[in-house]
């Protein structure tokens, strides 16, 4: 990717997305203590669709920082674009931050240690720099162009994209962790996103030979509920596939921008009608997501 | 529970456990950069059934510890008894240790963070004292008899049984966050253990009314790829429910004592035939466990 944005701007830029994530984090760990399940958060689309007054907040004390340090730059924040009218996809080529300021509210509402605060920086629809940042586990995930993709700042192993990720195994899917998430559309209709979706996790977990040809006989199934701490495994390789559909671009910018500094694969969940054509790297914005981990 | 062992000495052998537990994870956070996904590891049962040279050297540093310490203590381990000869179940009324020294061995073959150490400390059959520590998320959850159930031996938020749990949902299992395991079982046919388990899970998922009458629409379903883990976090209130079967019990020693001392409750998973009948305390080694965190 050929950034506009001179490289010294650039490391300037993800130094203060770091800071940024480590203070909306610090927010985050205060907000824990006052967890109640019955109170404080708001239903959206239904029982499991939750939004919070920390999400609120996390999200204002972002913009502002970006808004007073960066004011020519765009913001889309979840909860920014969820107050306004439009739908459409609303990220150009102009520089642009893409927040999440809380990925895994169930999680949070909780006190489970899956959430994170998520800050993607887009240049010409590419993600230049993401972090990803889990209070309660104190994992900061972070990445800028040509700078390599990090679990905390160099600070602790194992470190992305280093030896300790070992190969793809040679027969994958098996032996890999697959990394997947049950959702928010809990109808139970045959055709539901629901068994969908289990249809597709029961081909990974089944033995070889199984479910018709397809059983994978994947390592593991797991779902931590936050489909940005699935991303941000997979770009470490503690998970070797992920995949999700009905994300927004919120929920993808930080993880993809650190996936693709580390090497991993990115594309679109549906199956190519040739599947030898080359595999196409996602436009954000496709809601349908694939992603492999590096291979060394 | 009436404890032979006097709480001064209870006290002491809690402090020990926690000791071993730190020097065990220290051990395991050394050894994750060796791994190499295929390599360093035996398959048992099958491909997803796993265990390394780690699991067999910590639990070694585990049992000579012990056996040093308190030699007229018996000692249970997962590594020692898959070498020994017999299948009866070996807990009697004596204090006995119980260990499994790396819970979530394929999770720690990738360095996803969800693998722990697990210390169960049994006495005439009751665990009266637990240390589960996962060492890559740096948390140590710990209990003794009389002495309460901690996270971070009181360093950390949130504390076991303290006012951040909030009151378990007035309409669960709906706003629960439900953790389960995908489990080793792996064949394609309708009553085997993939196909039931999955069947349980889509009924804790799916909306009220739907499967049935059965649809539970938890707020969460979760899968760690670690039984102890689960059973740790249940503990904590992080979890609401958690049912698995098939559990060893150095997979649930140290969980249920800690669990236990958390106010929590653990029973067989099978429902009873009068669903009236006062609910019946699991015994070690029933192999099927349903656990429920503690509700204020």
């Amino acid at each position: 990717m050929n950034c506009p944005i001179p490289q010294d701007q650039l490391d300037e830029i993800y130094a203060f997305a770091i800071d940024l994530a480590r203070k909306a984090g610090k927010l985050l760990l205060e907000r824990i203590g006052e967890r109640n399940v019955d109170q404080i958060y708001t239903e959206k689309e239904n029982a499991v669709d939750l939004v919070t007054q920390t999400d609120e907040d996390v999200e204002s004390l972002i913009k502002t920082a970006i808004q007073t340090k960066y004011p020519t730059h765009m913001f889309l924040g979840e909860e920014t674009y969820a107050k306004g009218q439009s739908r459409e996809y609303l990220i150009d080529e102009q520089p642009t931050w893409c927040v999440d300021p809380l990925d895994g509210t169930v999680n949070f509402t909780h006190a489970f240690p899956m959430f994170c605060v998520s800050i993607g920086f887009i240049v010409n629809h590419y993600p230049v720099i993401g972090v990803i940042y889990a209070p309660l586990l104190d994992q900061l995930f972070s990445s800028c162009l040509n700078r390599g993709a990090w679990l905390n700042e160099k600070r602790q192993l194992p470190l992305i994209r280093k030896p300790s990720i070992p190969p793809m195994p040679s027969n994958a899917p098996s032996k890999c962790i697959f990394a997947c998430e049950w959702g928010k559309d809990r109808r139970d209709i045959s055709d539901g996103n629901l068994h969908r979706k289990i249809e597709s996790f029961l081909n990974l977990a089944a033995e070889r030979g199984g479910r018709g040809g397809k059983g994978g006989m994947v390592h593991g199934v797991r779902s931590l509920g936050s489909a940005t701490m699935d991303l941000a495994y997979t770009a470490m390789g503690s998970v070797d596939i992920w995949w999700e559909g009905g994300c927004w671009e919120w929920d993808v910018a930080a993880g993809i921008a650190i996936l693709l500094e580390a090497g991993g694969l990115v594309t679109t969940a549906n199956p190519p009608d040739d599947l030898h054509a080359p595999i196409e790297p996602v436009k954000l914005g496709s809601r349908l997501y694939l992603a492999i981990r590096w291979v060394p």
